[in-house]
């Protein structure tokens, strides 16, 4: 088991005493105890579920300091205490089981990965033992958190009086606030604009949870922007997902897809006139989404709120799928939270009230469209958003439905589209009564995106543009945390890639992590303390406390692909000074010596009924894709690299210059970059070690433990990389050309980034083909493509 | 969508107004107020999330009442109210679309299956009103919720003062306890035997939650016995599990395996010398395991109780896997908790304290281990246990590990065994301290289990007959309600036919309900109301509320097979004067027609590569068996009935008459009985419809929504039922005899019980066989056996 913690913040012996006073694990009396009864006193504090002294010398009894010696017994004796007895006693009660997981006899040999003491003397002092306990105190657990959240969880702040809120230990706030007094409200917030056009200004719903505390000392916000929270049209959205068995069709050629106008704006509405100001909401909620990271700060003194934003269950306004209204509508709550907007008790009388409890530092946090919109928010530098805490958030919404002038579909989604989206989440349409006011100006509104979004040709047009925020990265005030899957296909790993970038030259901290996960959350793993990576970011972001959490968090932090439970601190991703290795492309193979100057083909037309089982099972069509002598053999080109014989680190985006001809005036060209060879690889997705393990507070929420785990059977292959083409955009994106059938063309395709370790014995793949059964069109077109291979080659950034 | 509403009390309208007026969602004002007036005020109630009437008014005018008239405006119009009205509002409320899911020119023509009131006039009256509101609070919503607990998660009783507690609705305790002010107490029961033999009454841990208004008026208890709640020792279970690749070997034949000498008894240690009584707990707890089940009744006025056991983590005693030992410590719980038994504030000081707080009324709850000790507990006849609820558990440990003279293993865990089980939940072993003083007891108790479950013979003797609660069924008092699931080869369908039947004549309640799933929990299925079923039987047994529970619900109620979402209640299951279909097994096939006087022969052992592969993949094998022209030809015989013109529903235990050889002096047989045919079927295992979408309380706890869907694709075949028999024990089950190789020998076969709808174009299918490779040992012998078909026959017990 390796337990790898980042979130530690470097302390002193004098930190670390004046911090164990401070949280009353001890009083200052103590300090001038003999070793043995301090000892007696640590452990008593480490069993916070008991009241009486024989209580818990009952549970000290139970630990053992060494083969035949009980804690107990130590603290009762006048034995030395040495190094050996505490770390037995640390392990133990950190979970790892005396003779199972460590022997008694060398606890220091114990094989997991874990954060142990430092002692200076052979017999034990006063300080050495108070150092000792800090260590466990911020040390992990078996169970995914801290030895301190898991004490909380038992009860240990509930015991204490007059401790101060916030209290912060190891530079990380603490579970000191009462999760059974949450106010949970809702409001109503006036956005400076009237996207539904009714002549008034759009009313969005927002939910809160905040701790009561905050009605006398304001509090920093978790917002997270969820346009799923209010339910979703699931059905509705299905019966108007596209049809992707199309063909490709040829395009007009033009010199730019976009235009620069801006579009007109319309009279925005007055604001609503206040006719009266309260402190009292005049709504509460129950059981809504929650995301646990979120419920996690509520006991540690943050309030949490959602907004589905406009077009969503009791809001106004029309859904866009991340224009620049949606973005207004995200930062509209910011700015009430900021003291610089109106939010209203109720949607008709008018009554005004304040986010009075609000300390008016907001951090919006969430996974795809939620960080999405976090991303959104940031690029317009609107004040009072402190942080971003984006995960696996879309950066640019062409590279979600669109690539390099084909439409391409969010892995697992065929035939979604931005309309798509739009329906599913307008959950006004939930409501009859509403639906019922405001379905002829949806349905122009779905029509008309449907109209832009521009399926039929793929381009990068005004639609998409105004739905790049990366194009507004300098705007960005926000630090930044961008957590992202290197396996996620559906927001591909290129949104966080190229927002890293777009931000790298800015004045604010930024962090990364990658992991290997598809589209997840990762706040549950054991072996990463990222839930206190976060929280130590979020005690510096939003409580301006100075724990030096830009320093301590490394800037880019990577889960391994070889080997379960390493992660791995780099000082950048995909670094422009990377190395390049070179490969030509030949008949036998990815040759780093020389070129051919030969031409392959393949052909993309595929007998009816393969075509059909592989439309049907997209998982299929990747399995035969990648094997060797499978029925799509005259279908793609595989080209194997040699075996390799030392290590590969493959480190941003692999980029794949091909000479390619089709022998229609249309044409597609994909390639997939893949790990070969019978391995064992780790699972696509997490394991549940133990399902709620791991409690949030007191008697509050729980959460499963997770972690990735080594596959127990060797698979042949792992996808690395991909990439899609229109050959008319070969040029520049923005640019369309004619296809000259039987025409070599030059191109070059950027893969989706990685960080990708290719261990000894492993052997390098790539595999050029044309239609992309899970991403792509597929209209089963009779075209055969030509590479010359004199001119075709792959770079790989490497470490 | 089919919402089976079973726990529904039959009401007059005076009972519903009077209900209506206890839960304070009219007061006897609005009885005077107009229709229109009235109509308003429910609706009003009908959003408890608002304070104010302008907010409602926003929430109402989002329903429509018809096509272009909105609920709000319905109010205010002079209209009449018509039941299509009402009808549409309330499917609005239940959470139903209109114009997806029900239409609002016949919102009555809905499609999906629920409870809808009856309307006496055509222009509704205050009474017609007042009856449909009634009826909408105890229907459930598209989310497996009524919608009264709806509301109540929306904070519906958290609004309201000076409500009575416990307060029932329909028959049915409502959640009006403040699950905020839960208290948390830990108490250590002691009990009467000292099973570790230190001279010292076994302590056994026990962990409480209680609503606090418990310390003013006592409330009923929700106990659950649970030996995983302290923690498992998985890795040395799965160090102790038994090799299954092992031949069967010769016994040496008995007229009885098993005496009736009664273990001679120990003298027991005196009760602990009471130093001090108090009603202060000294110790809390944090993060346990619990059942959402029982979380759902904190908030309606039971407390809920979790004890482990002997041998577990902090109570005293050693692990037995079910003798009567454990029977006794699961029982002075209860003891304790009926005011019969001491417990103490911690293991040292011996200071008592009582369960002033309960009521004495106890009912037991959980699955499998934890049912199955339940059950243990009933026949005890202990005073104060009401009723059990016991779900997939043991009635007798030979069932569970055993079969007709052979190990078996319950399914999907070969090699286990009592020993096993035992190691796995002595849980004294995670706490270093505490087992390095009663390892060495536990070794020896370890080596005892191991030597008397006879796993050499497999033969019922004393170790199993003390297992087998279901000879003391006659001492039960407590009313039964039996959960199973049957497709459940874990804890196998006997369990639950034998007890059943075993309870059949006593002076109880019985009820039983029986499931499609494997060995699952079902309180968060959409298609039931066991919830509610559940609570309108403990608000009778615990809170002697007359309410008709037992006459209300079915007495056996079975989940369809073949159809989705389809629960049907029944008198009886496998009563004893059911009809029964014959079957004559002959070389073509089942045939109801003649028997055939021919002999047909199979060889049990297999080449070693194959045998490997099925000893690694059980499933593989499992399905090689059932189908025609596998690897397995040869090994096994299978004999198809015609298809099916009619439906056959089987009801009880099939049994299979076969005259049978055995070329060797050993010798197994075992049988499955199969549904052939390429049709959708139920999947195996429930889909998760929406996560966390039923509220338990207020912001108190969640839970997921559930429900068994039809397979999107077809399957050839469904195992109905299974049994194995040790030939030497063909005559009885205490009797082991000789066998002659090549004799010709009568056996019957009761297969597990089963209710099973075999519909028409479905084939009925019986395969024998000897090795069971998930089950059996195996130890590919190379024995021939003959079946003498002559005497061989099928007798299944029908509708």
């Amino acid at each position: 088991m390796k337990i790898n913690q980042f979130a530690i913040a470097p302390t002193t012996l004098a930190d670390e005493k004046a911090e164990l006073l401070g949280i009353q694990f001890i009083n200052q009396s103590d300090l001038q105890l003999t070793p043995h009864r301090l000892l007696h006193r640590l452990l008593q504090q480490s069993f916070p579920e008991v009241m009486s002294t024989e209580a818990a010398d009952s549970k000290i009894a139970n630990l053992l300091a060494a083969d035949q010696l009980d804690a107990l017994s130590l603290t009762q004796t006048s034995y030395d205490i040495k190094p050996l007895h505490i770390l037995n006693l640390i392990l133990q009660l950190l979970g790892f089981e005396a003779g199972r997981e460590f022997e008694l006899d060398a606890p220091a040999k114990i094989p997991s990965k874990v954060n142990l003491p430092k002692f200076r003397h052979e017999t034990l002092t006063n300080d050495d033992l108070l150092h000792a306990w800090y260590q466990l105190l911020i040390t992990h657990t078996t169970t995914g958190q801290t030895f301190l959240d898991q004490l909380a969880g038992r009860g240990y702040f509930q015991r204490r009086k007059s401790l101060p809120k916030p209290l912060f230990f190891n530079g990380k706030a603490q579970p000191v606030f009462d999760t059974t007094q949450l106010i949970h409200e809702v409001v109503y917030v006036e956005s400076p604009q009237d996207t539904d056009h009714d002549g008034l200004r759009d009313l969005l719903k927002v939910e809160i949870t905040r701790p009561v505390e905050s009605n006398q000392q304001p509090v920093p916000v978790l917002y997270t922007a969820s346009p799923y929270n209010q339910g979703t049209n699931d059905e509705a959205g299905d019966a108007l997902t596209h049809d992707v068995n199309v063909p490709l069709t040829e395009k007009k050629p033009t010199s730019s897809t976009h235009s620069d106008n801006q579009p007109s704006s319309e009279k925005l509405p007055d604001p609503r006139v206040v006719n009266a100001q309260t402190t009292q909401a005049d709504e509460a909620f129950g059981n809504t989404f929650d995301y646990s990271l979120n419920d996690y700060f509520l006991a540690r003194g943050f309030a949490v709120v959602y907004a589905a934003g406009i077009g969503t269950k009791e809001s106004d306004g029309l859904r866009t799928t991340g224009d620049p209204e949606e973005t207004t509508s995200t930062i509209a709550v910011i700015e009430w939270l900021n003291g610089k907007r109106t939010a209203f008790t109720n949607r008709t009388a008018n009554i005004a009230i304040e986010a009075s409890w609000s300390n008016r530092h907001v951090a919006m946090t969430g996974r795809s469209y939620l960080g999405t919109l976090a991303t959104a928010a940031a690029t317009t530098g609107v004040a009072g958003l402190k942080t971003i805490i984006c995960e696996a958030g879309i950066s640019s919404w062409y590279d979600y439905y669109r690539e390099n002038g084909l439409v391409i579909a969010p892995g697992g989604f065929p035939g979604e589209d931005a309309d798509v989206l739009a329906e599913e989440t307008f959950s006004r349409e939930q409501q009859a009564g509403d639906y019922s006011r405001i379905k002829t100006k949806w349905q122009q509104q779905l029509a008309t995106i449907g109209e832009e979004q521009g399926r039929d040709t793929g381009d990068y047009n005004d639609f998409w543009d105004a739905r790049n925020y990366r194009k507004n990265a300098n705007n960005i005030k926000a630090d930044v945390m961008i957590v992202h899957g290197l396996n996620d296909w559906n927001v591909k790993p290129r949104h966080a890639e190229k927002l890293w970038r777009a931000i790298s030259q800015l004045p604010i901290s930024r962090k990364l992590i990658l992991h290997q996960g598809p589209h997840i959350y990762i706040n549950n793993f054991r072996s990463l303390d990222y839930t206190d990576m976060v929280n130590l970011w979020l005690s510096h972001e939003l409580y301006d406390l100075d724990n030096y959490a830009e320093k301590i968090l490394p800037d880019v932090l990577v889960q391994d692909n070889v080997s379960a439970e390493n992660w791995q601190a780099y000082p950048d991703w995909g670094a422009p000074d990377n190395q390049v290795a070179h490969y030509h492309l030949t008949p036998s193979g990815l040759s780093t010596e020389s070129a051919s100057q030969t031409s392959v083909t393949f052909n993309d037309h595929l007998e009816q009924s393969l075509f059909q089982r592989y439309a049907k099972d997209n998982a299929q069509w990747q399995r035969d894709l990648v094997k060797q002598s499978s029925p799509l053999d005259g279908h793609r080109q595989i080209f194997q690299a040699p075996v390799q014989t030392d290590e590969l680190v493959i480190d941003g985006c692999p980029t794949l210059h091909l000479n390619v001809s089709s022998d229609q005036s249309v044409g597609l060209i994909s390639a997939e970059l893949v790990d070969l060879g019978e391995f064992k690889r780790l699972n696509p997705l997490p394991t549940t070690l133990a399902r709620q393990a791991m409690a949030v507070g007191y008697h509050f929420r729980k959460e499963d433990l997770r972690e990735y785990e080594l596959a127990k059977k060797e698979s042949p292959y792992q996808l690395i990389s991909k990439a899609h083409m229109n050959l008319q955009n070969r040029k520049t994106l923005t640019h369309v050309e004619t296809i000259t059938p039987g025409k070599v063309y030059p191109i070059s395709l950027e893969l989706q980034p990685t960080h990708y370790r290719l261990t000894a014995g492993h052997q390098l793949g790539l595999i050029v083909y044309a239609t992309d059964f899970g991403m792509t069109v597929r209209g089963n077109q009779n075209i055969t493509y030509t590479l010359s291979l004199a001119n075709s080659w792959l770079e790989l950034p490497r470490l």
